[in-house]
């Protein structure tokens, strides 16, 4: 039974049972039971369901798995965490985070102003690190931040970002955040320094502009601050062996520095990078977080050993690992597209056109010897005849009767052969394909999907105890051709040859916790799905926070019409009657198929 | 004199002239002094100016292009154009564009509901047409459009968006909106059936189908409603060939239906498609827009000829075309990351490391003869030095030493050396760019360059009397190292050498009225860039309708946080002298350098 990769990338999070997927927690309820309570109270459309005891799943694991490592090569460090906001701001999320992660002292990371005013906000005691390039606003609200009790330091991507710092605090009194160097690694990746990111990475400084911040903090009696070095390597590693390299860098950079006189120094921070799994056919993370984190613990314990400084504290960003399975989208499949030619809506006259006639002599006579020739004059009479069409030389029945009868022509060569062993048939297999139309957008729920190619596991939630059949492409409901996953004969999407007059289907989409909600693109303007969170309490599941999807009226509102004026021009054209329909319409969500019953 | 490919793209709408980019219209005010009114205002961070006499212009073009194109072939069929919404929804744009359009009855297309909103309100008595998937209720709401008394047609996808036309009639009594056909082409680009996007395309009817269509309208009396094919062959076409083809094809079906007796049946929609030039390097588009229309009307009128039947309407739904030249932003450069390291930086020792010894008589001994040897020896001494670092056998000075020595070393050699006579010379070149860094956010400035590698033209807007020497990358301020147009050698941009400290500098990207503004994605929070209507009076320019980027606190209301909570947690926690301050700031919009003197 085809299973999805399961055992692939949901770490367990969910199991098959009954032919449902399950939420393998508590009760153990099914996504489907999920989606049909929340349709009960009439949100229609796509679904995003957040799961926030999947966050604190997440950053048990975390905090677990180095605290080990830590213990059992008796290191002398603390292990801290951030979470990157970038990578999940929104409340529904933070607030789930913030509370699950309270008890390990899980701190937040900024990048940007908005940002750091949710850190802020809602972080407690935990720390607060700031990266990403910084006007002296932004160093002001650092400043401001420690002044309210937080532990925040800000991470220095530029000498210029220390200069404004020297005269924040010169000018303000305020007292200064801690300070944290970024470096610029050599070791990005092929090793090589003419060939690697080093020299033309975005952020951090290099050795020479380390040896002058340090002389810049010095000058200005803000040596003491200077209590980070912070590194990052890149975004979902798939190979442990970067981040080995980039240790060591950073681990002598550190111990230098401790060596030199930085006396506060005493934090290496590992940036993110923790890869997460995305691909249902193999697997493409080549370690463990086991391993991941006992190789942070050993390289930099050897380094201060060998240099003779105490053992750094390790922070780390990482952001997929702790969100990217929180989230999970649901879609309605509205409408099953084939590409299936019937027999029956042939419209044979009594005179055919001769290539006409001949198709149908290839359909009558195939037989599997003959298979593949018949096949391919089949195509060849295809072309032919859409030729003459063109021309002018035969019509519109002539027309669909060649579509209709090289489709069945195929159809009935592919029933005779094996279709692997053939790339032609294959191609042309793969482009007969069932088409899923989905209600939902590809840009507004999986951007990632759009600019960077990323793979999502793609599942059912039912009917998993049949073996799907149909080699699917979906097609979302944007006026857009990218707006489509196509099927992929290496990467193969089956899903179930359903009656939709009789039954519903529901795709779902994982691990879309990590930066889709924040990149999601409001094209064509529709906008962020229905959402909610999922909480469980003892042995019930509670449906909470249920944002719906925007209205209509809101969508034009948030890109600055002027919704009264839009309203009285459509109310003064229309009589009341039908102007009250119409403003039922304005007050649903721009998804399809929402309120007419 | 580098002038930025300025011919090939701009289309005379911008010219150089005292070292200043200008706008050729009325009295050819420079860019930068809009932009110096605007920031005169308070307004930082990236600007982008919208131009409405340039959409007036490309209004201008298309209709009189075509008709011109008629009167020579006397064609009989009349020319009508609508601009989908998808390509820019926002009023700032489609205000100007509705009122430029009025005496051409220029119309507008819709592909979801809230587009349709947009229509129904605003559009005048021009056509209306709406593609894309449709439920009930956006049909109905197709059908009020009708009652308000627009000359509207849906276009068909597929059969149940009939079905769902047959059963609104019947339910609702409203007249019918006049009923599209889209058929699906076979004529995909490539020709050959078999690998063409033909079969596999996401929208649009089989010939099969267009003749179930048929009879589902003429079984349901809605005969009378048939008047538009509709076809759609891609976006931004670079070659005419596909057009042609896609044109015989659509054609015929039109003629094959007007003479099965669809007798109300006037129009063929040929979609958009119409090539915008978006290189600043080479010629992309192989047609002009007199060969495009000559086509379309040449190849109509002799099938129309052929078959015997009238001449149909035209129809075009070119978006890129109208919109892209209307917008420009504009990004003030913050700060020059150069890769510069001076020999001033040297921290020589008494006793140096031997690799360090000899690097520093490489540079002293390098000769022209010697030259590309001697910066090999230094890479390799440079990769050994990195390596004896991360093995804790030399300090941060000596590793500070390597970087500085190595890069004097590849810079001198380069000075002996012609760079482009040697392969690898140039790949170290370009890895030693100047790094501008920008205040903005690719992501959601230019989300096109992201996702689909879009290329935008791409300029500074003063500097233009001096010849630009520094081969450039450019840094946008997000924490995503996607965030960055790397220095690309075969599409070369060249800046200025500029003192921020003492001047000003701003970049513009040209062709960002197209899909930009609706796709942008808030990445870090950074949100839409103020922007401004440029309009004319008489001589005189005016800056209208100034809509600043959104507020830090406004972003976070957006995504749904409690915005009076954020104020009163932070308010609890600090002096009102310092809030007060901090209150200032959430009312700052999130972009960089914007309040503090």
């Amino acid at each position: 039974m085809n299973n999805f990769g399961i055992d692939l990338w949901s770490n367990n999070n969910f199991f098959i049972e009954d032919g449902l997927l399950k939420i393998n927690h508590k009760n153990k309820p099914s996504l489907i039971s999920l989606v049909k309570e929340i349709r009960k109270q009439n949100y229609k459309g796509p679904l995003l369901f957040r799961f926030p005891h999947l966050i604190e799943k997440q950053i048990t694991r975390l905090y677990n798995t180095y605290n080990a490592a830590i213990k059992e090569n008796n290191y002398h460090g603390k292990f801290n965490a951030v979470f990157p906001l970038k990578v999940n701001q929104f409340p529904t999320f933070v607030h789930p985070l913030i509370e699950a992660g309270e008890k390990f002292n899980y701190g937040l990371e900024a990048g940007s102003k908005a940002e750091l005013i949710i850190a802020m906000t809602y972080n407690k005691k935990a720390p607060i690190t700031v990266n990403g390039f910084k006007d002296k606003e932004m160093i002001h609200l650092g400043f401001i931040a420690k002044k309210m009790g937080h532990n925040i330091t800000l991470i220095i991507e530029g000498l210029n970002e220390l200069e404004t710092i020297v005269e924040v605090s010169k000018e303000t009194n305020l007292p200064c955040p801690s300070i944290g160097l970024r470096v610029r690694l050599f070791n990005g990746g092929s090793g090589a320094w003419a060939k690697s990111g080093g020299i033309d990475s975005k952020f951090g400084l290099s050795s020479t502009e380390i040896l002058e911040a340090y002389d810049v903090l010095e000058k200005n009696n803000l040596f003491d601050c200077l209590t980070m070095i912070h590194f990052h390597i890149g975004s979902s590693m798939n190979n442990i062996k970067p981040l080995k390299n980039a240790l060591k860098e950073s681990g002598h950079i550190y111990a230098e520095l401790k060596n030199l006189g930085a006396t506060n120094l005493n934090s290496i921070n590992i940036g993110g990078g923790l890869g997460v799994e995305y691909s249902q056919y193999k697997r493409t993370i080549n370690y463990s977080l086991q391993e991941f984190a006992s190789d942070v613990v050993f390289t930099l314990k050897n380094i201060a050993r060998q240099k003779n400084v105490e053992e750094p504290n390790i922070f780390t960003e990482s952001g997929r690992f702790i969100s990217a399975s929180s989230a999970v989208l649901i879609a309605p499949v509205l409408e099953l597209f084939s590409a299936e030619y019937e027999a029956e809506h042939l419209r044979l006259k009594e005179v055919n056109p001769p290539l006409i006639v001949e198709l149908n002599e290839l359909y009558k006579d195939m037989k599997k010897r003959n298979a593949l020739e018949y096949m391919h004059d089949s195509i060849d009479h295809l072309e032919s005849l859409l030729k003459l069409f063109d021309l002018g030389y035969i019509d519109l029945k002539d027309r669909s009767n060649a579509e209709i009868l090289t489709n069945l022509i195929i159809k009935k060569a592919i029933s005779f052969l094996e279709v692997n062993a053939y790339e032609e048939l294959k191609r042309i297999d793969n482009k007969i394909q069932e088409k899923y139309l989905l209600n939902f957008s590809i840009f507004q729920s999986l951007p990632d999907l759009w600019g960077i190619n990323q793979e999502f596991p793609i599942m059912p939630i039912t009917h998993l105890d049949k073996n799907p059949t149909r080699s699917a492409s979906i097609w979302d409901i944007t006026c857009d051709s990218d707006g489509e996953i196509e099927f992929n004969p290496n990467k193969p999407l089956y899903l179930h040859d359903v009656d939709l007059d009789k039954e519903e289907y529901f795709i779902g989409f994982f691990q879309v916790g990590a930066y889709q909600d924040v990149l999601g693109m409001k094209h064509n303007l529709f906008s962020h799905p229905t959402e909610v969170n999922v909480t469980f309490d003892e042995n019930e599941v509670k449906l909470e926070q249920i944002i719906e999807s925007q209205k209509i009226i809101d969508i034009l509102d948030d890109i600055d019409y002027d919704t009264n004026e839009i309203k009285s021009i459509l109310n003064s054209q229309l009589d009341d009657d039908i102007y009250e329909i119409l403003e039922k319409y304005l007050n649903d969500n721009s998804y399809l198929k929402t309120t007419w019953s």
